[in-house]
């Protein structure tokens, strides 16, 4: 068994030279939304949920990206209400959110 | 099948106020060894393999680690001879080096 259930990685990577990146769409706020709500949720912790940040996932075109390990599910999304669903259908009732799959 | 085929997480988190860290044991320098040897042996890429810095993973104390997906396989390091093991042995030849195992 995986020491987290779901280990989620934002890229949260910040190009230099006007590149096409995920920090410049907001990557770093809505991770610290994420961490922030499924901590509030109770769903963090070994067994459970990590919400972390990340270097360059190499996604960055088709992105904002984020990964759910061990699952390997990849999404991309551009707002709160993305990540809340991501947050209750995934990590709450291991259900793939299809509409936002990479 | 996974975008990566191994895609690798190094905690590179700097902890404040003197408690354990992972970069205080070398994380960042050992992440940056492993990109590029994985690069030089011509296996990163998608389908392949993928070395990402990550933020805090939460698991300091008995750091510094490294966790493989989708395998869900946790290691500890301490030099570059250990982050060559878990090259060769795990990201190459798919087979888990146990000695290192968290």
């Amino acid at each position: 068994m995986s020491y987290y259930d779901k280990h989620v990685f934002f890229c949260c990577n910040q190009r230099d030279g006007g590149r096409t990146c995920c920090n410049d769409k907001g990557a770093s706020a809505l991770r610290d939304y994420a961490k922030s709500k499924v901590k509030a949720l109770g769903l963090s912790g070994p067994g459970k949920v990590r919400v972390n940040q990340a270097g360059c996932l190499d996604r960055c075109e088709e992105g904002p990206c984020v990964v759910v390990y061990p699952d390997g599910v990849w999404y991309t999304y551009v707002d709160q209400a993305d990540v809340d669903e991501i947050i209750q259908e995934h990590l709450q009732n291991g259900r793939v959110v299809e509409r936002l799959k990479m």
